[in-house]
């Protein structure tokens, strides 16, 4: 069956979309832990990003730094943080955070919560900086 | 001023070292939040991972992944969860953490202590896996 960011980026479930090519997709996290916590999957559905093949794993990493560049330039912070746990959906998928203190990317506090509105904004901001 | 990785690298302060190329470097955190957790660190000295030249970021990640692959071989684990914060030491490192829940990536608890011995052996059973 295929996993929940398979059937988003089919388009199948709605997504806060920010950034797509050939192999990757990039979108906003809808439990985010910060204003602009996105989430950048590989289209090959592999649960473990290190058993996604070589290229695939670079190709993945280098649409990641894009997409981070894109956050830094458009939500106010340190930089932007990276995380990959992947202990709840098995879809390889990396965490963009952007961060001005520790807890900023700790996954173990409340979530923000923000209006469609809004993620519908934040995401059109970073999408045109990338 | 050289940065205190930088330090480490020039083997101006000792580290478990568990692998070396010739642009990065990866050797266990002396503050663990898990058995095995490492740190691969690029020689270029740049504050923020995204700042690396792209083909220097690419290098590091290949290096990461060959790093990461070498720790799931030696510790039992989930899989190893990958970490980048940096609000500490301003020079890039991407955390390698084997995790079995989401609590072991977590930096606001307490750290785990190893001897140097179980150091040492930590990061020769690693070393010798890649």
């Amino acid at each position: 069956m295929a996993s929940i960011f398979t059937k988003i980026i089919n388009g199948e479930i709605p997504s806060y979309k920010i950034a797509e090519d050939a192999n990757n997709y990039a979108f906003l996290d809808i439990f985010p832990t910060a204003k602009g916590h996105a989430l950048v999957v590989p289209k090959h559905e592999v649960d473990n990003l290190f058993d996604l093949p070589e290229d695939k794993y670079l190709d993945l990493q280098k649409f990641a730094r894009k997409v981070a560049k894109g956050i830094e330039k458009t939500i106010p912070c340190n930089r932007v943080g990276v995380a990959v746990v992947g202990l709840d959906v098995p879809h390889a998928h990396i965490h963009l955070i952007p961060i001005n203190k520790l807890s900023d990317i700790s996954f173990e506090k409340e979530k923000l919560k923000f209006t469609e509105e809004e993620f519908k904004q934040i995401a059109g901001e970073i999408s045109s900086n990338i």
